[in-house]
């Protein structure tokens, strides 16, 4: 099943995997680290959907950069807090990221746009095989996948949606989708990932555990609520329309120009003001102007991307003007 | 002195009269309200700086009429609520306006834009002058003029400016100019008047005793005060401009871009955004507009003007989307 409505922004799938009879990364000493980090990295060079791949040490790679690759969702706060002996390995596309030494030895990914876990899973699933012929993984006959966190045995598999739910939050029922979904085991994260709010009205939908179910189940599953959250997301949007049309308009319009007018703005600020016209371009309210030039914008504003565009380190202040400035530019003139 | 900086809005005298031996309006019935009414109009009529003004009876003034009159700061609340039996004469040019049977018999005002303070007290004192001639008022040697409220017994002048202190404002000084200026007897109210907060960082500075001073010590002491409160405000806006220039640019760009896109606004915002573009103009940020075509699109914004302006009565919510209409049409594309 394949939905482009603009509900969904991204699919992503990932496993967990470690090596046997090696200690996981939390215990390991930094020698056994970097002694596997070389295994690993020669493994995963000969996975054929990782041709041509970077290999990034956290070790050597400065502070921007880790932000920036943070802010794309290729790492987690947690292997950029690690040094030597950590790293990633991305391809060129950003379609595939393998943390390595993260929480555990492998944890493999596949992305996409859109409503697409079939096709991650089958890549994430394509590369795990690929290395089961060079590793030895740790496995359980009786638990399945062994990983550093009991949240993680079993499959070691977690699909995830990321979805844009700006109609039933300007509708005032988040709370209660939400609610529903952690009650048959979802998990709803910021945008951001782990204990993070849900700027711009995004939300990361995933499995909660991955014990005693089949890889297929867990994506059935979530395929299924997240199918049936989107409809309510649609519907949601559908009775702004009808009731609360002028409303949307004002919400739309107040963020056109602010977007356009102001010169100091948050991280937070832009990424809310840019999801609601995100909403608008889904909605055909706003016509001059892209979902990718929405998400492209989305990125350069924060923190990491917004450094490595000017080129330089700035203070806090100098990073609100500077998004402010290429907010501006980037979106030009909106009309609606 | 005259003073043209923009901080001051205008200015305004008033002076309380009352008939010897008629019950003051709110203890007089309405038979007697209506005699005296009718007795006043054609003394009014006879007064020079008069000739050729409307007479407005409350009796038979629409609500959105009397609306209007308000927002001109032409009647009060309180003449507004009164029917029969009380009245407004005021000039085509609307520089003297004089309330019959608020809670005084008569309130003689004279408005001016600007700082004419003595301008205003002239006008008011000659009115005064020729109605004297022509009516008892009820005075006492001891105490003076006598009036309905103890704080206006005495000379029964009141004079008033109304003031613009964003850069106060943003500076977070002006709650202890405030302060200030009460604790030497100068009252500071709202935009609306008695008990009204301050829209759009505009307030109303007037002495608050009009008992044993004479008028010219009166009206020395308010231009005094007035002299400093908006050096004060000079200095804030030019400490603004050197260390939080981008901050001052910034609230000017965002009051912009909501007012040229919001689709439903309050009478509350509209004054607020509408203020800092004042503020924008004054100090040369906000090229084109002027601060006529401000105060123009202030005074439609509100729901009396708003109302007469369409041409029929609007439910509130009908009022904020007329308004955010009637708002980006005024101010049209605004450069910085």
């Amino acid at each position: 099943m394949k939905q482009d409505t603009g509900v969904v922004i991204s699919s992503r799938a990932r496993l967990a995997r470690n090596v046997r009879n090696v200690a996981f990364p939390e215990w390991a000493g930094e020698e056994e680290c970097v002694k596997l980090c070389g295994e690993l990295r020669e493994a995963l060079g000969n996975v054929s959907l990782l041709r041509g791949s970077l290999f990034l040490d956290m070790g050597t790679l400065d502070p921007v950069d880790k932000e920036v690759l943070k802010e794309r969702h290729l790492i987690s706060n947690e292997l950029a807090e690690r040094g030597k002996g950590s790293a990633l390995a991305v391809t060129s596309d950003e379609g595939i990221a393998v943390m390595v030494n993260e929480e555990d030895h492998l944890r493999l990914q596949a992305i996409s746009p859109g409503l697409n876990i079939a096709d991650v899973w089958e890549k994430v699933n394509i590369v795990d095989s690929e290395l089961d012929r060079k590793l030895d993984f740790a496995f359980s006959d009786r638990l399945g996948y062994l990983a550093a966190c009991p949240s993680n045995v079993g499959t070691g598999l977690r699909v995830s949606v990321m979805m844009h739910l700006s109609g039933l939050r300007l509708m005032n029922e988040i709370e209660p989708v939400i609610k529903g979904m952690n009650r048959i085991g979802v998990a709803v994260r910021g945008l951001l990932g782990e204990g993070t709010e849900a700027y711009g009205n995004m939300f990361q939908v995933s499995n909660q555990s991955t014990l005693g179910e089949t890889e297929q189940g867990i994506i059935d599953a979530l395929m299924k609520i997240v199918s049936e959250v989107a409809t309510h997301e649609q519907n949601a949007r559908a009775r702004l329309m009808e009731g609360k049309k002028i409303h949307i308009l004002d919400q739309i319009g107040r963020a056109c120009g602010i977007l356009m007018r102001a010169m100091v703005m948050s991280s937070r600020e832009a990424i809310d003001l840019l999801s609601i016209l995100r909403l608008g371009i889904d909605i055909g309210i706003v016509k001059n102007l892209t979902v990718s030039r929405i998400n492209e914008t989305i990125l350069l504003t924060q923190p990491g991307h917004l450094q490595k565009f000017v080129g330089k380190v700035l203070s806090p202040q100098e990073r609100d003007e500077a998004r402010a400035r290429i907010v501006r530019q980037k979106l030009g003139d909106i009309s609606i």
